[in-house]
């Protein structure tokens, strides 16, 4: 028998390069089960969508409930979103998405009202609205996993920008001929302090002779390296991981300074997988570089914070979109 | 005779560290005459207000206008500014400006309303206002100086937050490491493209035994360099000028492009002293280093361009905020 028969559920997806996660919330946004599917990009969008639909409604399955039961879903999408029209303009990780009516191709097979925005805006709104009860009048979100983006909700409400791609701060340059960056520019913020740039930075020292504990648990390549070897390595006093991740949280705190320059937000949360995994290693750094090359004056009552939501930011944004859309 | 006996006038007023600019404007926002005093910064806080006063009754005494005939007085300083309770919270290169409540003592002195801003969202919203009639959601405002400083238009108005600082553009890193920079940091947006570190570059150049037609034009120590002694010898093929006002523009378009990554703005306008000497040597490379430096994709429709106010851009904007103030 389902907990409620009224249409008082909301489902929020993260759409992810490899994974969908589909997590299904109550009408006050308790999260009562979740689904994980591999997104299988590589087989192209229709097969994608089709993916997140079942993803949908498996989540809904599990929590015995029903599609009739599912006020609205919500869905975070890697990449330029046009959220007005339901559209994904561009996504540099799922191949051949270009402008594709994702909101429409998912109405269609689920039969359900569905609200569409950038995963990492949609990561910042959950954090604002669930995390932070949507008190701060101008918040950032910061999110460092294999890349880095972020959302910036300024008076009050997400702020988009003229192309719809405000937020993309991992590309900000903050060292001129730093290394190398996916996007082909060199110094960006996701260049020097991802878990990519973490773990390049990581490899090259094994290559230099550099000893680590990380070669022990993981074999001589580092292959299926994650944050969290990274955070047992670090426990157990290991010193290239210390090293590195520490000069990674450096960066990020420089990175978090030139943003509290430009934005002078009430409160940046840092979020994403890096950080789930590294809180306590990398969060004392990150503050005290922030602090360190933020103009004087300008930080009085400015919290950092690491986000507590964790890999449930996206499902939980996703659902926030889908209450608003719906309300 | 007055060209108008009732209240159709306003008075802009750009205060800076080295000088007061007043502006008397009519109600077209049409620009009828200007004076200019020394700030005297050394002289202390009361002195310099004094000096504020005495220059808007110049102004308008020029004008062959009255105070009575002034609707309202704009001003910007430089600094943090609390915009509702017209107080200059601090400023770097005012000595002795700590919470000072100049709307309220220039009103004392003048009787008449007088409206306060931070100089650079000043600049902005004369830009914002005159130059764009008010049209772009989003626009940021760039002016290379002395220093470097920004406004932003977000949504349509300016944007503060929270500790009413947004807009620091020039301590932004984007070289971690780079010269050292007057904040005490290093690497920031000002230490790489202002007046200071294109001066800096050349005085460097000289040391080293560089070659410049400056050294004949204006002594070996380079004293009193400006701006517009770049640009005559820049035209007349100087190596050294060209080669350092070239990186700083390369720079700057990388500062440019960080900021499109960020808020993605329909509209960049760059400004102030150097850009107006310089616009011609400085906006191609400019333009050239912000396209190879956003994301792909992003940029779209985004305009970059070099303001026509000049230094009228502080008076301007005054004027506007005095305008709104009293509509």
């Amino acid at each position: 028998m389902p907990e409620n028969p009224s249409k008082d559920y909301f489902v929020g997806v993260d759409l992810g390069g490899t994974k969908i996660l589909a997590g299904v919330f109550n009408a006050k946004l308790e999260l009562k089960g979740t689904t994980k599917l591999s997104t299988k990009a590589d087989r192209g969008v229709d097969e994608v969508i089709e993916r997140i639909a079942r993803c949908v409604k498996e989540a809904v399955d599990e929590c015995d409930l029903n599609l009739a039961q599912v006020r609205g879903i919500g869905i975070g999408a890697p990449g330029a979103v046009d959220t007005d029209a339901g559209r994904v303009i561009f996504a540099p990780n799922l191949p051949g998405w270009k402008d594709v009516p994702l909101k429409k191709a998912l109405e269609k097979l689920l039969d359900v009202p569905v609200f569409l925005g950038n995963d990492c805006n949609v990561c910042t709104l959950g954090v604002f609205d669930q995390e932070y009860k949507a008190k701060p009048r101008d918040l950032i979100g910061i999110f460092i996993g294999t890349g880095i983006g972020g959302g910036l909700i300024l008076n009050g409400d997400l702020y988009h920008g003229h192309n719809l791609t405000a937020g993309e701060i991992g590309h900000m340059v903050i060292e001129v001929n730093g290394p190398k960056c996916g996007c082909g520019n060199r110094g960006c913020f996701e260049a020097l302090a991802s878990r990519t740039a973490i773990f390049r930075e990581i490899q090259a020292g094994v290559k230099e002779g550099q000893e680590t504990m990380l070669t022990d648990m993981l074999g001589k390549d580092l292959s299926d390296m994650r944050s969290g070897d990274l955070r047992k390595a670090i426990r157990r006093g290991d010193k290239l991981a210390t090293k590195v991740v520490e000069a990674a949280a450096e960066f990020a705190g420089i990175g978090v300074a030139n943003l509290i320059n430009i934005l002078n937000p009430e409160i940046v949360v840092v979020g994403g997988g890096v950080i789930e995994a590294l809180a306590d290693e990398m969060m004392p750094t990150l503050i005290k570089a922030a602090k360190e090359h933020v103009m004087p004056g300008t930080m009085s009552g400015i919290d950092i914070k690491a986000s507590k939501l964790g890999d449930n930011a996206g499902i939980t944004g996703a659902a926030v979109l889908a209450r608003r859309g719906t309300a």
